[in-house]
């Protein structure tokens, strides 16, 4: 019998397909990442890794030859891509690949190998159906030595018939939580075999004896990774922005309860409670927008500079992304699930289009550099920085605070002064994991030691990411409402406020601990809160009307414009096949000799 | 174009019958809540609420004749029948519903109609194509007075062919984040007329000639609110039970990253990150599992004693039920995701069943009770003893704590001390939020006070809950220890300790304020986790293999007992229907002309 979970994955991908070509015909210029394509691949598109991926991984790692000879039929998409990475039993321990590519110097050709199930390609969207050709990571083999991981353009399909190569084994990898029409694909290999010219060379080399020669700087590899976590930003931001929208607007035409026996009922938006649950989520995505804004800035100068040579400031471009990813992807998702609780039982179907924001935003916290290990990452180069300020070193300008070990003055309850509060909270927190880290260190070794502190270290590594953002949105408003008028100066600097209040609150316990918070300081703190509910209550329609999507994107029967939830809610209802005949036929089949007793 | 969201629901409500029949084929005594139903209804059974709400609605409300008349037929499934109650435009506020029972007094029939569209019932299980009765809540209006919310039995559609009665408007409502079997739907009516005796008339009559009759103890209808959340948290402590089971084992048996260098692989599970994520979910489960026992015997005794006329404990046992229905929901669905997304990219598809769970739980979050709604029905308890107990009265044994103002001792680390300092962070709360509401209250109305102190409020009714939770918890461990092996009960008492230790270590705001903890004791707190994670991790599998959960109900390839997870994702991905050719047809209509740029 047939699994529900996979029924109808034929219908969307050929309705998927069908709509490539609708995109194509309509668009000279592809981008599958702006929000017209996501109006249209509500679950993802399977040549999101060929623009996003496929087509970098030639650009950056190809040379000048593979580039002529490969990147003009990709572009045209004469031939379509993937990016094969992450195996079944291997993710993000890299040189834990087991995919290997092992050179045969008679023939001048790589054999490829997967010599287990867990070295199957696993994930890479458009690898199931789509892609006809990939490029894949493998540990290569030369001379009988490893040399490592490296990057290979292989053909998986007959460019004619479609058909999967000979030792090319390749599939679908099932139902998934959102994403269904990305086509994400398995690949395993048996004694595959590739031109030596499919390496992709443009650092390390394999020459035609077999000889290797290794990668002369491998930091650029970096700058890709770092670019897609910078667009990552601005994708969570923009997923929490939809859901903000709908779930405002609904609450705004939702009516429930009488607070007062002789009013009629009132606007859910008008409880206290529920202001508490969106406006924040409006916050964070104006936050997260402004950030990605930011850092998008920021890596265009590093790359400017490395491309004169300078990687000074690359280091700190990671840490950033990392932190900014890790933080956008967690506060957004958990955020955007707020915005559908706070829509109570609408916001359960998928009319309301809250649960696909959800799992959209949520694969985030996973994809591209899980969130644990980045924060691990952040870590590490924490406590770097940490020894190196402690040696009177200079630290880049975003860790710069670490290096003001004053001590913590009284209270300041103004913005600038609660972010250099938890700037404050970031130093302790950080302390506090070196020292454990020291400690741990005597009775253990150093890889147990970290481990064994790693859940401080990860504390320590978030309160930094937070104090970041704290800054770049304080300092990102500023300077965008320079020029605007003092009304919308108003209601972002309240909007501002609320955010960094908001933080306050939730963190009092670190703010007690390194900050000196009193008892007075908090209650002062929640009463502020509370009146910046109602300042931003007036706007706080404009705030998310002012994201400007189109009901087509936000597609929601809860949150379109013109605010008919009921009559969207009933007329994506009655779209259902089953509400096509009053009486389905299996009522005669099972129903009612069930309910006879005759079954 | 038929909407991709909506398609293939009717191959799910064909299976979901014939599992119908054959699960009562194989069974003599219906149970829709066990584990096996729930193996066999994996996202829920349309007769859920003929067995949950429409039977016992007949039992507690109907007369002796009308049970006479329906229970049987109904217990036989003669007739099948749901229970509506919410509207389209009305959940929580039951006196805002707008569907109407007029009464005729020449015909002796009740009249029924919805007057708007908000008016529509909407959500009930099975209404859409398996029920043919429905109990109804309307408005009732007799001699041209509207006598506030009535039960009618109604019959919906015919019971020989099945097809909806003349004024009777029925349809699904569509795709759900889950329960996508429930076949939940919608129902309005014009016009239609019941005979007098549909009306159930337990309490509440309406006389030949339109005379009402109000009800003599309105109380009673609580009864069967408290024991649908009773059930409840139970149902959340066992979807996190299968959550938890999943991610350990799974954990236990995924390897990533060399800790040395010199050495395989280690288990995901001996990161101490992973067991932070995780051991918590394994005592929340236990936690909960224990708090629905303890308050299932509670409920049984107040029923019991209620059966004698006393009613006394009844609100003591509705604020216990809301407050445990609330922080399991809550807790439960946080972790699950917590879970899930422990699992990395496997836990994101639905072939590990964590999605799915997810969304099964934190509908509850929403259903029977919203959760804020019911927090400031616990805050307004709390608020009235809070006062009660100021005047000297007796509190009931769950809220006595608030009597004792005594000031706050030294901090003691000890597991009850911990649990006491919980208590007075309650208190702490609560006495906040209390003078707040009276601040207010010299401010404004009374009803905008408690709309304005309601962040506040709601803050109180959960430290509330919280320390509830954690006093139960210790309790039921330490009664059900009594007579366990010594090994046994040092499990239990570490992971009891754990749950304890690490809830001090997330609400340190809470406790700096309340409960004199220092920053050492906040350093010792979090020392002390991490031992004790160390502790509880030789028997975190045992502690999940208990639960006894079989395959067919975890359904999940990441948890099965044998531990063969990837040979199962790679067995699940091969049911892909996609999978069962090479090519699927639709390449040769859109995806080669479109590379061929012939589209």
């Amino acid at each position: 019998m047939q699994s529900v979970k996979q029924c109808c994955c034929i219908e969307r991908w050929s309705l998927t397909q069908a709509k490539l070509c609708l995109y194509r015909s309509h668009k000279s210029r592809f981008n599958f990442r702006n929000s017209i394509a996501s109006a249209i691949f509500k679950e993802g598109s399977p040549l999101m890794l060929h623009f996003g991926m496929f087509i970098p991984a030639i650009q950056g790692q190809g040379t000048e030859e593979q580039i002529k000879k490969w990147l003009k039929r990709a572009i045209n998409m004469e031939i379509i891509g993937t990016y094969a990475q992450t195996e079944l039993g291997h993710g993000t321990f890299i040189r834990g690949l087991e995919t290997t590519a092992t050179y045969d110097a008679e023939k001048e050709e790589f054999v490829l190998n997967s010599p287990t199930l867990t070295a199957y390609k696993w994930w890479p969207g458009g690898l199931a159906h789509t892609a006809n050709h990939c490029v894949v990571m493998a540990q290569l083999y030369t001379k009988g030595k490893n040399c490592g991981i490296q990057a290979f353009l292989v053909q998986i399909r007959d460019e004619e018939t479609h058909m999967p190569l000979p030792g090319v084994k390749l599939g679908e990898i099932g139902a998934k939580f959102n994403f269904n029409t990305v086509n994400n694909g398995f690949l395993g290999f048996e004694n595959h075999r590739i031109p030596r010219d499919r390496m992709l060379m443009k650092s390390a080399q394999v020459l035609k004896d077999g000889t290797f020669k290794a990668s002369s700087n491998p930091k650029l590899v970096y700058g890709t990774m770092v670019y897609v976590r910078v667009i990552i930003v601005n994708t969570a931001s923009s997923y929490l922005a939809r859901a903000a929208t709908i779930a405002l607007r609904y609450s705004a035409l939702r009516r429930q309860s009488k607070l007062k026996a002789n009013e009629p009922e009132i606007q859910v938006l008008d409880y206290l409670t529920q202001q508490h649950k969106l406006f924040i989520a409006v916050a964070t995505s104006y936050a997260y927008f402004f950030s990605a804004r930011w850092v998008w800035r920021l890596y265009k100068k590093v790359t400017m500079d490395m491309q004169q040579g300078q990687v000074d400031r690359l280091p700190e471009l990671h840490v950033l992304a990392c932190s900014l990813k890790v933080l956008s992807s967690a506060d957004c998702s958990s955020l955007i699930e707020r915005c559908r609780l706070a829509c109570g039982g609408h916001g359960y179907t998928l009319a309301s289009d809250l649960p696909q924001l959800y799992a959209l935003c949520s694969a985030i916290c996973t994809y591209e550099g899980e969130n644990t290990v980045l924060l691990l990452q952040v870590a590490r180069s924490l406590v770097k920085a940490w020894e190196q300020a402690h040696k009177g070193a200079t630290l880049s300008p975003s860790m710069a605070y670490l290096s003001d070990r004053s001590p913590v003055s009284a209270w300041d309850s103004s913005v600038d002064g609660i972010i250099r509060s938890f700037q404050k909270v970031s130093v302790g927190k950080l302390s506090e994991a070196v020292r454990s880290l020291k400690e741990n260190s005597q009775k253990m070794s150093p890889e147990d030691a970290w481990n064994m502190t790693s859940v401080q270290l990860i504390a320590a590594a978030e309160a930094h990411a937070r104090a970041v953002v704290l800054s770049i949105f304080k300092m990102e408003v500023e300077n965008s409402m320079f020029a605007a008028s003092a009304e919308l100066r108003g209601v972002m600097t309240s909007l501002l406020e609320l955010y960094v209040v908001y933080w306050a609150l939730e963190k009092t316990g670190d703010l007690l601990l390194f900050a000196k918070l009193s008892e007075a300081d908090v209650r002062a703190l929640q009463r502020r809160y509370e009146r910046l509910l109602t300042e931003v209550r007036p706007n706080a329609v404009g705030l998310v009307d002012a994201y400007d999507f189109r009901d087509e994107v936000l597609n929601s029967a809860l949150g379109a414009y013109d605010g008919n939830a009921y009559e969207r809610l009933m007329a994506e209802a009655m779209k259902s096949p089953l509400n096509q005949e009053p009486v389905n036929q299996t009522f005669h089949k099972y129903l009612k000799p069930f309910m006879r007793g005759k079954l």
